[in-house]
């Protein structure tokens, strides 16, 4: 898959459970702030966006895990987002443990906007991203 | 569906984003605590689980977000658990909000056990909890 | 210390780090819900106070811990204000672990509240509470 | 004051709360990251200190919030540890919003090592740190 975006993070320490690992649904956070910093970087706050009266929501999450990172752990997360239907994009997105780029999470995040009448739609503002892939 | 087992809980402030919702990530906390109040009401302790070597995981989460809690928002989280595979096993959840019982999230969580070699497995303490229903 | 609200809860696994104790940083969370839920209770909504204007924030924080909650435990937070400056209120709280009424923290959070301007004061919803010491 | 190590971080959307600012108890999160940085830069590693029997645990934390951080800021975490008694080290930590070096938070956290009996102690391994300042 061809990814549009990628960030570089590291796991600390309260992210971490009894298990000594990642908790799962840490992953969730690590997944949105990676799709922000994405939207953000092509010039799409999602703050303003959300203020505009424009509501990025989330439908469906679809996680698989694979591996779990662990305290001091480097990590990757990777992003792209498509249309998914006439009024829903999905955003594509996969953690890679480093420097060994070992494959932790895929995950599939499906999306649509409200608009104030809180009828979905596709924004506009999203059409760019779909010709990046 | 018939689940097996329910808890109530109430949105804490802190869970809430800047879009005045809980944010999609903490629906996964509600939902881990819930399935471990669960085994737990069948006297199995997650941590006791952990410690003894086995260990539990989760290998796939879907989650479908139908509406979004809000600040001061009671729930309940419902929960069932079955076998999905020879190794597998999927808990069934769903958040409902209260008093009105609005469907809020539904969501299917798969997982495994892991023996001391790695080795996926269904251990055998779940298997009364797959008869329930 | 008379206290004038007291709430219960319990420990949750994904609170819980890899020293296999609530991490410190939830214990604020905890604090935070109990002083909301003892707002909420005499009648002052956090969420609709920051709606109208009125800015509550936290300019210091003390706690105290002397031991560590962990995976299952029950406990109580206990909560009182009082004014402690022209310009400043001070909520002192506790954490007792639950039945056997261990001492587990103490906290001393104090705040202002911001008008329009940004000017401190003590607004006038929250005088009431302090005659209740 | 002399600070012995720096970090820079970045405030993650989920981190914010309704009041659209990074979460009073968030700010616990970023300075125990800074610390465990702290010290692993100098070849201590929490976990494995942890693991080795030694028990390092926070007794007292201080907080002073000044201003916000929201949604995007960077920021900058510095932290200098010292011995504050026989048995007793603090750490002195502020947050600095980059890039205009707008001071955010001061903090001591107060902390001890129990060793396996839970007697207090200094560990060696911090007695290094100490003659940086």
């Amino acid at each position: 898959m061809q990814y549009s975006h990628a960030i570089e993070l590291k796991v600390r320490d309260y992210e971490c459970d009894q298990q000594a690992v990642v908790n799962n649904g840490v992953y969730q956070n690590y997944l949105e702030h990676a799709r922000h910093e994405f939207l953000k970087s092509r010039g799409i706050d999602f703050a303003a966006v959300t203020g505009s009266g424009v509501n990025l929501v989330v439908t469906r999450a679809e996680l698989d895990y694979r591996k779990s990172l662990v305290s001091g752990d480097l990590f990757r997360v990777r992003s792209l987002v498509r249309q998914a239907s006439r009024v829903r994009f999905e955003f594509h997105q996969d953690i890679v443990r480093l420097p060994d780029e070992t494959l932790m999470l895929t995950a599939k995040i499906i999306g649509t906007s409200l608009n104030q009448q809180g009828r979905p739609f596709v924004p506009e503002l999203l059409r760019a991203l779909f010709d990046e892939n």
